[in-house]
């Protein structure tokens, strides 16, 4: 094995508890979504540390990746959606580092859309190896869309955005 | 004003949820610290992402400096805990974000211990305006002591950082 | 076109000066090395600045990705020469920056072993658009084979790192 | 000694082959600074990669930090610049490595305007221990004056720059 465990075995069955902010729109969607988008990522050593294993804040990167490339993969460009004037930033995360991940190894980032309150959209992510057997980081990141020009939260989701985030 | 807030003004008073992480380890200690240790921080350019305001990932790293410099000022340096064979990795942390900061812009990185539950350290964090008044981010980090040559946690925290955390 | 060119249009078929580092090594080999290996990224929003476009210093990471990659095409995996106890730390590198790239967009960096000098290893770089018409940065990086435990500079290349570097 | 050596002790005191670009502006000035300006900094965990010591794309980040502060220091907030329409970006970049730094450890970043030709400017860099008996990295970087709005290269330096960088 060459990623070590952080955390006891039965924390890796635990899931984040879920976060709970209130939001003041009235736009509420539960979305369905059970399937994982899946996004591939190896460990070089940049992303390393002196520990030989990915650095912790790395995985917001990966995180970040898989995020922009499942919004394409429903359709929406996300530097289309900046230059449309709408920005998406985070506004919330919370991880678990269960096991780490060495230099050289390969992992898959799944995330998902877990949740549509207002203009607060909800993600999960699973970090996994490649078999899916081991769960390395468990974690929740909250976007939140703001107007660019005004530099504040917009009120309702952009057509474009909503669009691509219900069909889905 | 040169930051955005992207949370509303009453969730800026909010606190994270602690976490409540079960611990098998008999000891524990509830630190009384109420000080905070400050750390300055400027947003250079390779801080900033393309909203011209510092990148959401880029905190893990103030983060982590702010903390490896109060354990220093506790006379703990953390490359010698390392060389005495112990890591301190985190497995879990928590972020909200409340305004963002540009480029440009000066900010103090607060952080406490707030709890040692066996091997577990607990860390809160308030990232501020230099005046104090704007809150930017508020978080909890948790670290693990790790054997380096096994490869595993600690049944306890070496005697080296113990005595260093619990005199402070 | 959603680059910017820094450099005027004649900068753009200049190529750096190679690179004279004398080695004292009597073990030197010119490679043939025509093909170049390629490697797409794609400018996420961690990668960019205030600018909006890549910030200088992402390209190294995209560089040593590629050559990572690179190497693993010829055979040979990173992560496992590290375990056989040698290093490839750059000890040189020289880049411009022709054009920069904005977020949202795809690059290939394209890499090539150049030359062998002793244990020392240049490659040459170029970063260009997807349809390979625009140049955004060139470059040379040199890399010398370093023993982990001495920490010293090897007399001559391992044989795994030979073999694979020579037999392409 | 906590740093490796990775280049000939002849090697260090080497300095790299002034960059030559031609510049079509008349406008040309050789600056007879000698002081070099100094930035300390820290080996801290997420500056490390896999061999314990600082990446080499970290050092990126340092001279840039310790560039922005060095034009603080002749009166020119950096932030304010871009705020009236000027970035300087990086065009070109050469670096040596000398020694590694491992983590934990402090450095000096020593840097100093070298020249400017028309409206590029070049940097020297010396990184080295703080003692300044041991050489780390060395390097130039050119920036360009860059137009924001019209995302081209200024015809000359903008006053408010000329005048901070001539005064000095």
């Amino acid at each position: 094995m060459r990623s070590k465990s952080w955390l006891n075995r039965h924390d890796n069955s635990q899931l984040l508890p879920s976060t709970s902010i209130q939001s003041g729109s009235s736009f509420s969607l539960q979305t369905t979504t059970e399937n994982w988008f899946k996004y591939i990522v190896k460990a070089h050593p940049h992303h390393s540390d002196y520990g030989g294993v990915v650095w912790h804040g790395t995985y917001l990167r990966w995180m970040e990746e898989a995020r922009v490339e499942c919004l394409n993969s429903m359709g929406l460009e996300y530097a289309d959606l900046v230059n449309l004037n709408c920005e998406l930033p985070v506004v919330e995360l919370a991880l678990r580092y269960h096991q780490s991940i060495r230099m050289g190894n390969t992992a898959i980032v799944k995330t998902r859309l877990s949740d549509i309150q207002g203009v607060r959209i909800h993600w999960d992510y699973r970090i996994e190896s490649r078999d899916e057997k081991d769960l390395y980081v468990s974690g929740v990141v909250t976007l939140v869309a703001v107007d660019r020009h005004k530099g504040k939260i917009m009120r309702q989701l952009p057509s474009i955005l909503k669009d691509a985030l219900i069909k889905k």
